[in-house]
């Protein structure tokens, strides 16, 4: 028996509520030239007060020296192990799921960016100018029409759907038309990552995918590729956004959701389409909120009796990490903390505080150091850490633990986990 | 996807470089008549000033309670768990790979000490007096004159060589000649441990070896046996070494090399046999060097453009925690202190200074505790850990992990793993 087939096993459903407040890649380094972190930095009167009645620990995000992407790190969150089947969901499908659409079995989806490229084919621009969400989507709308010239269905039976999604972003589904093969999606990227040299045909990847046949990829790209280059030349007029890359595909993992694994009924709150993609993946209800944390809570406040878990999402701290802007993180931090006696104001059972990763501002980027993680609960045991930083969080009664184990954790302090054996 | 699968997926080559520095049994005991372990005795400058700038922790070599030999102690560090197929390589491979031997697959390889029966045939001496290396040269001449005289091929089809170690030791490697049945390793040792009694028979071990099959055990015995009474046989006239003992009947396991898994030119520098032969099972270049960490250094310095990891391997530790000589012990740490300005001068993306298991004085042998592990990179965590001891390490940032993990952690802070997922 798994871990997670046990607390299936265990799961007892009562009114009690959980809340995970993510504080996307919230932990960072102390290096000689950064002497402090910065939740040491920030000025954080209600999270002190928070810790000094709380256990402390860290999450490992994906195991030892793993630097994970938002989907493995939030998956992780969820209770999802690294090596689960489908743990690894892909960039297409997140994109597409945080864009609000469903995506069906069988679909295989890849991101797309409209891109420039010269009367002899090489690229000037990866992202067009980064031509406005506006223009995006009229360029769209010219590809929406000329699969709907097809019956929506192009070449050799190849089932077409575009999205437009922020700026030069834009999603395409690829689905085999009825009676035809299944399509799958192990494809390598279309973009060459490099300028003043031409998008790469559409190809197999080579490499293995969870869930799809080496075979049926080659046949898959020789499916999709006159399609691909077909839409391709449907831009050929346009001055800025004349040809398009593609990039992740891959289709939605068959995973379990948290409704069904832990009996919760539970909720996401988070503004940016990945973190709300990845929470729909996960059978979550994804509310609609803006992107401020404050904004969230008010949503929170609105929909506290209608659930019993709620994912809430900052984004604001790995932001300011990827910037390398300590301040910025500070900055953001110190704003969560003064929104805090709202959150607590709700008298949630269970406040688990933690990020998905750590995005460390002198690396401007994610890594794999262990991220700090505040638990509250009437039953979290109290320890002797005083302050939410990563190195009181060393020593704190959590301990260090793989962040998929953190879900167990959250039920245990609700009381949702029946005793295992007798 | 296994922890290994998933690190060879996101492996990156560039030119940082890391240097593992393995003090062999480092790690000692506090007890209640050795209130200070060999490093908070030792006076180490160098050590402190680096630890204070580092991130410690401490590595569980083979599993809590686990105590392990040479073997599985280092395959640990380089990246091995202990259950993964082949990690637990036996001590007579181990011995012909060290002596400097291709080991081709399907060789059997036993380990053999030259010994002393009387006139009954019980054993007087388990090592023929400990005859010079220059004695035991001589009589591996005389076997190999016995053996060449039937063209490398005794018995019932078996290729024999034999290889000189130092003093009483050898190897004997057993090979099914052409158009013959393979040999398999799940052999007895014929070493009865005892004085007073004959030498044990070659027989089926009866226990499971690692890809062998119990019913060709057997069958192998039957073969080797009277093969390995004929060579006894031919030493009947001599004074002291009358006999031999064989030992460790292994095969080298499929391992597949660290250079190969992570990408990595990988170097090798330690003077003693066990620790090359291990080496060269995982894929590393085996640099010849003297014994001291001085001559380690110096061939270090020579070759350091040639490679991107180093395995420094100091004996002296283990040595004296064998001994119980706590002070012998403190004598070494404090030599590498010294030398250690040299090392940090070639100036190393990412240093890591463990052990492959602790050797406590007190208890004159290996044992399960963890080892302190210091670990400097730009991006390590500098953690509140002001000295590279046992107790320190404890509230290390990298936690207490198992000794098999490191590698990953080295390749993390050496920017040569890619982030895993979107």
């Amino acid at each position: 028996m798994t871990r997670q087939e046990l607390l299936t096993r265990l799961a007892l459903r009562n009114d009690r509520r959980i809340v995970l407040l993510v504080l996307d890649g919230v932990g960072d380094l102390r290096t000689a030239d950064q002497p402090r972190t910065a939740l040491e930095v920030a000025r954080t009167p209600i999270l002190d007060d928070l810790a000094a009645r709380s256990a402390l620990g860290r999450l490992v995000p994906a195991g030892t020296g793993i630097t994970p992407g938002s989907g493995p790190g939030h998956l992780a969150l969820f209770g999802y192990e690294p090596d689960s089947p489908g743990a690894d969901i892909g960039r297409g499908v997140l994109e597409a799921l945080g864009l609000g659409l469903e995506v069906p079995p069988d679909t295989v989806v890849a991101r797309g960016n409209f891109a420039t490229v010269d009367g002899d084919g090489l690229l000037l621009d990866r992202r067009a100018g980064r031509i406005p969400t506006a223009e995006g989507e009229r360029i769209c709308r010219l590809l929406a029409r000329r699969i709907e010239a097809d019956g929506g269905v192009l070449g050799d039976g190849v089932g077409v759907e575009v999205h437009a999604g922020e700026a030069y972003r834009f999603v395409l589904l690829f689905r085999a038309a009825d009676g035809t093969a299944a399509l799958e999606p192990g494809l390598a990227d279309t973009d060459p990552q490099q300028l003043g040299t031409r998008p790469l045909p559409i190809e197999a990847s080579g490499g293995s995918v969870a869930g799809g046949s080496g075979e049926a990829a080659w046949e898959t790209a020789r499916r999709i590729g006159p399609v691909v280059e077909e839409l391709q030349r449907e831009l050929r007029a346009e001055e800025r956004a004349n040809t398009f890359l593609l990039r992740g595909f891959s289709w939605l993992p068959a995973l379990p959701g948290v409704d069904e694994l832990h009996r919760l009924r539970p909720a996401a709150l988070a503004g940016y389409p990945l973190y709300r993609g990845v929470a729909r993946a996960c059978g979550m209800e994804v509310l609609d909120c803006g992107n401020s944390f404050g904004q969230a809570l008010d949503r929170l406040e609105q929909c506290w009796a209608d659930f019993d878990y709620f994912f809430l999402h900052v984004k604001g701290t790995d932001m300011a990490g990827e910037d390398g802007d300590l301040a910025a993180k500070v900055g953001v931090i110190e704003e969560v903390d003064a929104l805090l006696p709202r959150l607590l104001g709700l008298g949630p059972d269970v406040l688990a505080i933690s990020g998905d990763h750590s995005t460390p501002a002198p690396m401007k980027a994610h890594s794999w150091h262990p991220v700090p993680l505040l638990l509250w609960s009437e039953c979290c045991f109290v320890d002797d850490c005083a302050r939410f930083t990563e190195t009181e969080a060393i020593r704190g009664a959590v301990g260090t633990i793989p962040s998929s184990e953190l879900m167990g954790l959250l039920l245990a302090n609700a009381g949702k986990l029946a005793k295992f054996g007798a």
